[in-house]
């Protein structure tokens, strides 16, 4: 069996195709040394996966390297080569081979600790490259070097391929060039702290961008949402965006936050894995559509015994392996606040941003906020998808990736209260003016809470000034957006430098904690801690 | 003009009559060197304020002391007498005196830091004693040195009358000898930490009691609910508990703690004002009456544009003044929550608990939940009275008596994640068996958040250990219920000592503050940060 039938084998054998979306994977074209690609035959703009098959194209390398100063993937002299078929065979818990470009790879012993979790099993015997081209958050120099610890063999020159990822993100839209990229392939990207605080609502072409996976290119005249009610007889509806459009129009003012934002700060503690988001996973906007409970009561959901149930969302982007990104909230907690929105501060949601439709789960992280929303299954069940299962959960500090045990811990569905100042920036010179500076910032609490109070302090704690608040007008319990707020410091004597505190208090009075270590977690996920930036000061 | 006179006098020109539940106050007897009271005619079972003129019984004091070594309200030597009609003069925001016992005092510095703001205005030129009498808080040697602090003179010995207390408190019911009390008069006491974790719901015996005056005795025959919609035209309806019993019957599993649970923790960092609960001002119990929601849809509430609106609850408990206890909520968080309780742990409620029929608000600081209910009024306009204005608001650390500006701190209508350590106690001596000790506490949240992890340290937070927990079914976003934890404790080596720490996460995922000094406030409300306490080993 050839490596390309294997693969094509594997992607379909893999694929956790649902019920609601099914997707066919079909082989467009084959050919040695020629360019080929699967698509969905159900959403032809998704290109899946791409790859050239260049094996005869690699070049010979004449000085081979031994373990110790190999980039990951090259050829070693000390190490026994094997066929793409040899390396097939190890597809299974008892003896799992994986290959990156040149290298061989025994990771069985690494299984139980992947962080992704049972995603791994899809490149069983097969190049780990058209994953790590999806999930580009393993592309680091620490996974590398753990890659090549498990190192145990070259891959024959014969079935080395070239997996160039070009035609899987060739349909990326336009990005602002003031955003600052965390990752290119997804993009994933932060606005910049000063243009943060400029606006309320943040321009939607600032709006700080988190992918999983490449943005669908949808035709929004054929797009279709699938409403399904599981139950005794299930209840299932399809709805155009037209048919949408009948419904009572409603907007919200809404913040959406990762509920990775400020990881970098807690990376400091203890390295966490995660993108290195610093303050600018958050912005605000108005956001416009219909209400979740009115389509579902549309479709003649039950209101009684909602205590048990889940709203399952399902996106129209898919990972390499034709999985469609799913996720899901109480729908106790969706009937109160979701939206089903096609506008984001008066324009069409940019592709970015979900276009045509997206669910705003308004108080939650901005994960719950399914993007180019395709389905909506009301069921028992919370989503099985791997992101929802094995990411977005919460555990201590003494939790380790070996005794996680994520079916038992809890989904994160809303956001503790947190705060941060961005103007002036940290490691920025700032001229004091009549002994004062001026700072600004935002603060932000989840669940519908509203901040109450910010707090700043120049002294380490010793003296706080509450700052003038710039807030929505919703009521405490149903606020949503965020709140920028300014202060005017003063500064005791002359000091060369001096170190910024600030901290939030919300409606339910809860603060943050000072500092990250007791609230440290292996995700690096609601880092909520005091944000403390050090500013030098000009006379 | 006689003191008797001047005293009658000020009463009434100072009582804080409502329009809702007017009290008129009426002079029964008098007669020198008889036992004189006033009672309201509405509420003949609450004894207002009872004085016997004694002032020919006072004996004369043959060793007049001096400033520095007198008792508060001693006669001195070092100073004038004043007559009572020299010091009733003195009843203004220019020149503003009071008595206490033999002394005269002038505290017109003091009118701007008086905690409880205007209500001291009720004693100007008169005795504080039957005040004091009621709010017994002030009975405190620190109080009584500040008193001192501003005495200018004596009072004629003609003029002291000795403001005995018994009438007032003399309905008082029975109390379980085993809760630990604060204050007697007003009744404030805590259960014991070992009980607390004894029962999901507290027995209503233990269950913690706080009061701000005398209890009330109602015949609950006779006792009527009134609940005004002020509007255009403003609707007033009369409920008697029979009417109350023809709405749906609800039942909520919800604890109460009062705002100052755990101050004397706070108390340490810097002194704040207030009754110095320990971790004993909070029980659960299920609580059983009508929704007011349905009661207030009954009255014709207009259910749109609630956000501005607020419900006034107001209890039938009155202070020396004849006014009423009263307190209110935004309406929306009402509707969604509160109860008209008659039951508590499936028994008539108990007189310390509100008999015949309490608001219960869940989530909310217990002084919301209103006892005795009498009352309730729909207004664009929050409660005027003193328990609303000037007492139960959030401040920054940095905000001192002097800066406090009540009229825009927030009011506290919800509860931070707060937890406890409830056995072993502080100090005990344990016994460690299989290097393993068992730790036992609560938690809570405010706001219908569930506590979702109980962390327990050994190691001054270096690691962590989560806690068993026995919840209440209910879920988050609506749960009421505080957390019944344990923890079966490692200990490193043989330690003589130990330090143990304990922190909750929400389902906001909200932490508590590792310290106190950052949510430091005046009245030492909102005390959540880590329980610590040290206990003994012993192998």
């Amino acid at each position: 069996m050839s490596l390309k039938t294997l693969l094509l084998r594997n992607l379909i054998r893999h694929s956790k195709i649902t019920s609601f979306a099914p997707i066919f994977i079909q082989r467009q074209s084959y050919n040695k040394n020629e360019r080929h690609y699967w698509t969905s035959s159900r959403n032809t703009a998704v290109a899946l996966l791409a790859s050239v098959v260049i094996g005869s194209a690699v070049k010979d390398q004449e000085n081979v390297n031994k373990k110790g100063d190999v980039e990951a993937g090259e050829k070693r002299s000390d190490l026994p080569t094997f066929t793409a078929e040899e390396v097939s065979k190890h597809d299974s818990k008892k003896s799992f081979w994986v290959i990156y470009k040149h290298g061989v790879y025994d990771v069985t012993s690494f299984l139980p600790s992947h962080p992704g979790g049972e995603q791994i099993f899809n490149a069983g015997g097969l190049s780990i490259e058209p994953f790590w081209n999806v999930y580009g958050m393993h592309k680091t120099k620490e996974i590398f070097e753990l890659l090549e610890s498990y190192r145990i063999g070259n891959l024959h020159d014969d079935d080395v391929v070239d997996h160039s990822d070009d035609e899987f993100w060739a349909k990326e839209p336009y990005r602002d060039k003031r955003l600052i990229i965390k990752t290119a392939k997804p993009f994933n990207a932060e606005i910049p702290p000063k243009l943060q605080v400029e606006h309320f609502n943040t321009p939607n072409e600032l709006f700080y961008v988190r992918q999983h996976m490449p943005v669908p290119d949808i035709n929004e005249n054929e797009h279709k949402l699938t409403v399904t009610i599981v139950g005794k007889t299930t209840k299932v509806k399809e709805f155009t965006l037209k048919d949408l459009r009948k419904f009572k129009p409603v907007s919200v003012n809404a913040a959406l936050m990762c509920a990775g934002n400020r990881r970098s700060e807690m990376n400091k503690v203890k390295p966490v894995k995660g993108l290195s988001w610093t303050t600018g996973a958050i912005s605000n906007a108005e956001w416009s559509g219909v209400l979740l409970r009115d389509v579902l009561l549309h479709c003649g959901l039950d209101t009684e015994n909602i205590d048990d149930k889940h709203v399952i969302l399902t996106g129209a982007d898919t990972d390499a392996t034709g999985t469609q990104f799913s996720t899901s909230l109480p729908l106790r907690d969706a009937l109160d606040t979701v939206l089903l929105a096609t506008h984001m501060n008066g324009a069409p949601l940019p592709p970015d941003h979900g276009r045509p439709l997206r669910a705003v789960a308004p108080g939650a992280p901005a994960v719950r906020s399914v993007k180019w929303l395709q389905s909506i299954t009301i069921s028992t069940e919370e989503s099985s998808s791997h992101w929802h299962q094995r990411d977005y959960r919460s555990f201590n500090p003494s939790t380790t990736w070996e005794t996680a045990d994520f079916p038992t811990a809890p989904p994160v569905y809303s956001l503790p209260v947190t705060s941060a100042i961005c103007d002036p920036e940290d490691g920025e010179t700032v001229t004091v003016e009549d002994g004062h500076i001026e700072v600004r910032g935002y603060a932000y609490s989840g669940g519908g809470a509203r901040v109450l109070r910010v707090d700043v302090s120049a002294d380490g704690g010793a003296s706080w000034r509450a700052a003038r608040l710039r807030q929505h007008a919703a009521p405490p319990a149903r606020h949503f957006a965020w709140t920028l707020w300014s202060a005017r410091l003063p500064l005791a004597g002359a000091p060369a430098q001096v170190e910024i505190w600030v901290k939030a208090t919300d409606s339910n009075f809860n603060t943050q904690p000072e500092k990250f270590n007791d609230i440290w977690n292996i995700r690096g996920i609601l880092s909520n801690a005091y944000h403390k930036i050090k500013v030098n000061l000009k006379y």
